[in-house]
């Protein structure tokens, strides 16, 4: 899916790593770091492509796996005695670390040894691959790719780097198909998506994750509570340790890349919801909790850390670090409840390193912007600089409709900040489900707050993208102005509505202010004028002018 | 025009100031800051209500007043021999102070004054009057309010107070008629733009500009420059001060309540500008430039900036100086032709404080995150605190088309390290003229940037709209959720989107997860859970839980 005739995806040097050529009209090209994948055929999913890299390691083997069962789609499927739209791809068995091996790119990083996975980000990030080595060893940034995902083409996540946008989709009890989702998919990857979390909810569960994860070129993230839930039928109260590890395993074979655990929800958290004014938002979170009080018990993520480790440790999967608790309102932002359950994700960052277990962390949420930094500045100190994840936060919480700009602005305020990954918010939060053009519109809004943020904190190379398009808008390049939007089609379709014809599109001024009082234009021709009156003004001894005109 | 069936216009307390009372489904009222006005009939206009107010003080007086022109409507009504679509409605003789006297808000409160504008304001921020008064005598505030604009219900913009929120409509050349631009203004209005600026360039200015003005609830901003230079039918060199200086009679006499001067555009500014990326991008800085270097001269807005404050003092206009060489790309941010400027407007302010004029000072424009702090630092060091009033600014040049996102950004930032009032940016900017919809989308973009930085200031009772719906939302109040919203109508729509049914207003889930996954149920079901557990919870010893319940 292309989404201008000016760009192209093109593979660049040893590792072929892809960027987006964009090809201008003054001759010049010009590359962006490039998501979209290679673009497959849903039904037969991507090629995959690191499968080799991971062979050669020879510290993986494949066997026969866990039977899937009709429950790992739902009750619905059990009941019909069938699960429906099943992958009809090729099926390859899974694979995991040989007994007593450590598969992740941490434990490799940690060991000095440099992974194809490595160089492949390092060329696609244009930097030393000695920094991604040693970002990941020290947990600062993690390459999340499970070994069952070898269709996916490695990026990195940490505050070193460019920052990340996350996309969510996925199906609910009330809406939507397999197809649909996997179009969501596709689409969120060609607008910029770095990340795709697949938050089904609804029947099909386990199938429309294996369409996705087969079609997909950036990692997937989950959050297995869900799905394991549904094998309870909803009764929050029946979840057990077995259950929830039986589905994480399930996802671990499917190739799911990281997932969102909620194990810093603790019994003793809970009462510090009670006054909130929104208690608990997170599905996860309040599922926990309510787990956690029926049964008058520790919650099981929380007991069961270290095994959970040990699995990841087999895959390759990275945890995301689930905020239970987070605000859900700018009244609730930065309270004990957040801050608590902060300090045990610290806790568990650490825990999980001592497996050399990828580590994220997930960040709020509802945060009024004089309190963005300080959320971003703990969370770095108390977890050693593992990744931070927010979703936003929405700087106010009045603006239902308009909450992927409410929160793109706590968004890029944190990332400048140090938050390695943003979660894309869509105007339908707080109202409904995401559709595919709230998808697009949530990517591009995250796009635009990534790159701010990059350019506040002078990331290397990142404010070259703005200066190309500037010089483009100055030099009346029309075309090339909109080949260099984040969103092409919607820039030209919105100077088409009042010049459409193509004239305009080379001419030296718009419908804004008109020929005659178009400033760039001025602008300009003050520019020549200038450079005619330079030797008069040298000689006026202005010795502002003289400065300039040394260099 | 009323945004929602449970929004209503009220006039409160002694001065029957405007709030937006919104009625909830639980019996409460919520009241908002109104900007809408009571309504007009465009061709009959408002109300003078703030006549008699003028009239009491006695310091004013009415004469004939200036004649208008055909040039006045542009070259093409001096072509047709006759003006078209004229005002219709009252002529008031114009109004202005009489010899001797000084009738600017600021000239009253720094004598220790309290006006009738100022007990309004004070009433409608909800403030003591004296606030009002000694920020307007210290020049930190301002209340543009010309006395020829008795329609105009007074607010005010200092960083003491609500941060504001200005829209730009107006026709150009290419497009656009009367009725188009009276409709724009009161959408604006009806949205919670705080003042609009008449930026028309084309056809019919000044008529355009009667029609504007007389139904204009909020002051009026304009440029005037662009209506000189149609007098001289768009040729820069052509342009002289008397022109200019007819061309703001003309407006004092209609109503214009601030003005944009570019004073501030030097002749040794103009090759600063020289290696930028973007050059000069504001209009009036471009046309002042060109006739600095045509003329080899000083701009004649700076050489006879005393003769503008005596004729603003006698009209009460304010001065808005305007920012002509603000950056146009992120590149050419904070640089030294910026820096330059901003130093003049110092000294402008400080002139234009000496005949007791209001001043604000204008500000960029696009600027990186990590550079925005630091102008409104220098601009209120500087400027000893004269209200900023910036465009955006925009944290990166990438997103054409979704320049109200990008420009969002960085003036909720901005206006929480100080700026008072923001001027709109649509999603149209840099690509064509804002219809009606891209109004709506900008106003509704500021108005939550201007509140995200009243919450992040603390600004007294700010967040308790954020708190109020917050409490709709948990407590699936879908109705008041909907009411409580910038944009009711948009909220509510989303949420008909799926679930459409009456039913669904008060169903304890949404779409989003579906019922069995709805975090706020479960929250609310664990609260209740917690509330019975909690003799056993003390049991337990859990200290956290006795400091929350010894609430």
């Amino acid at each position: 899916m292309t989404v201008h005739p000016a760009h192209e995806r093109v593979l660049t040097g040893e590792w072929e790593v892809p960027v987006t050529r964009v090809s201008l009209t003054n001759g010049e090209t010009f590359d962006r770091y490039c998501t979209t994948g290679p673009g497959s055929e849903p039904e037969v999913g991507l090629a995959a492509r690191r499968a080799a890299w991971i062979d050669e390691r020879g510290d993986t083997e494949t066997y026969p796996g866990r039977e899937t069962q009709l429950l790992d789609n739902g009750r619905a499927a059990v009941r019909r005695g069938e699960a429906r739209g099943e992958w009809r791809g090729d099926r390859r068995p899974p694979r995991r670390a040989v007994a007593g091996r450590n598969v992740t790119q941490m434990h490799y990083a940690r060991r000095g040894v440099v992974t194809a996975e490595m160089e492949y980000v390092a060329a696609r990030e244009g930097c030393d691959v000695e920094l991604v080595r040693s970002e990941l060893a020290a947990g600062r940034a993690i390459i999340p790719v499970n070994v069952n995902h070898p269709e996916c083409e490695p990026m990195i996540i940490g505050r070193r780097f460019l920052v990340k946008v996350n996309a969510n989709i996925g199906n609910s009890a009330v809406t939507s198909s397999i197809a649909e989702e996997v179009d969501k998919l596709t689409w969120a990857v060609t607008w910029g998506a770095d990340t795709v979390m697949d938050l089904s909810t609804g029947d099909d569960i386990h199938t429309t994750r294996e369409w996705i994860v087969r079609n997909s070129p950036v990692p997937i993230g989950t959050v297995p509570i869900y799905q394991a839930l549904e094998k309870v039928d909803g009764e929050a109260d029946r979840l057990t340790w077995e259950i929830f590890r039986d589905t994480v395993i399930e996802q671990c074979e499917q190739g799911v890349d990281y997932m969102t655990i909620h194990a810093g929800v603790l019994l003793r958290h809970v009462p510090l919801t009670a006054e909130r004014v929104t208690g608990i938002v997170s599905r996860g979170g309040s599922i926990m909790a309510g787990w956690c009080l029926a049964h008058h018990q520790e919650n099981f993520l929380h007991t069961h850390f270290d095994e959970l480790c040990e699995i990841f440790a087999r895959y390759d999967v990275s945890f995301s670090l689930g905020d239970g608790l987070r605000p859900g309102s700018v009244a609730d932002a930065n309270d004990e409840a957040q801050l608590a359950e902060l300090r045990t994700l610290a806790e568990l960052t650490e825990r999980a390193w001592r497996h050399d277990v990828q580590v994220m962390v997930e960040g709020p949420g509802h945060v009024p912007l004089d309190l963005v930094e300080e959320n971003v500045r703990l969370q770095q100190e108390w977890c050693q600089g593992a990744p931070f994840y927010t979703l936003g936060p929405l700087a106010t919480d009045v603006a239902p409709g308009y909450d992927h700009i409410t929160s793109a602005i706590g968004a890029a305020a944190i990332a400048m900040h140090g938050t390695a990954m943003l979660c894309y918010v869509t105007p339908k939060e707080h109202l409904g489900l995401p559709d595919r053009d709230d998808v697009k519109t949530g990517v591009i809004t995250y796009k635009l707050a990534a790159h701010a943020a990059d350019v506040a904190k002078g990331h290397p190379g990142a404010r070259d993208w703005d200066d190309a398009l500037s010089r483009a808008r100055f030099e009346f390049r029309w075309h090339d102005q909109f080949a260099l939007s984040l969103d092409p089609q919607t820039a030209q379709a919105f100077h088409d509505e009042t010049l459409p014809a193509e004239g305009a599109k080379t001419a030296h001024f718009c419908s804004m202010c008109g020929p005659k009082f178009c400033s760039m234009r001025i602008s300009q021709d003050v520019r020549e004028r200038f450079r005619e009156k330079s030797a008069e003004l040298v000689a006026l001894g202005s010795t502002v002018y003289v400065e300039t005109v040394a260099e």
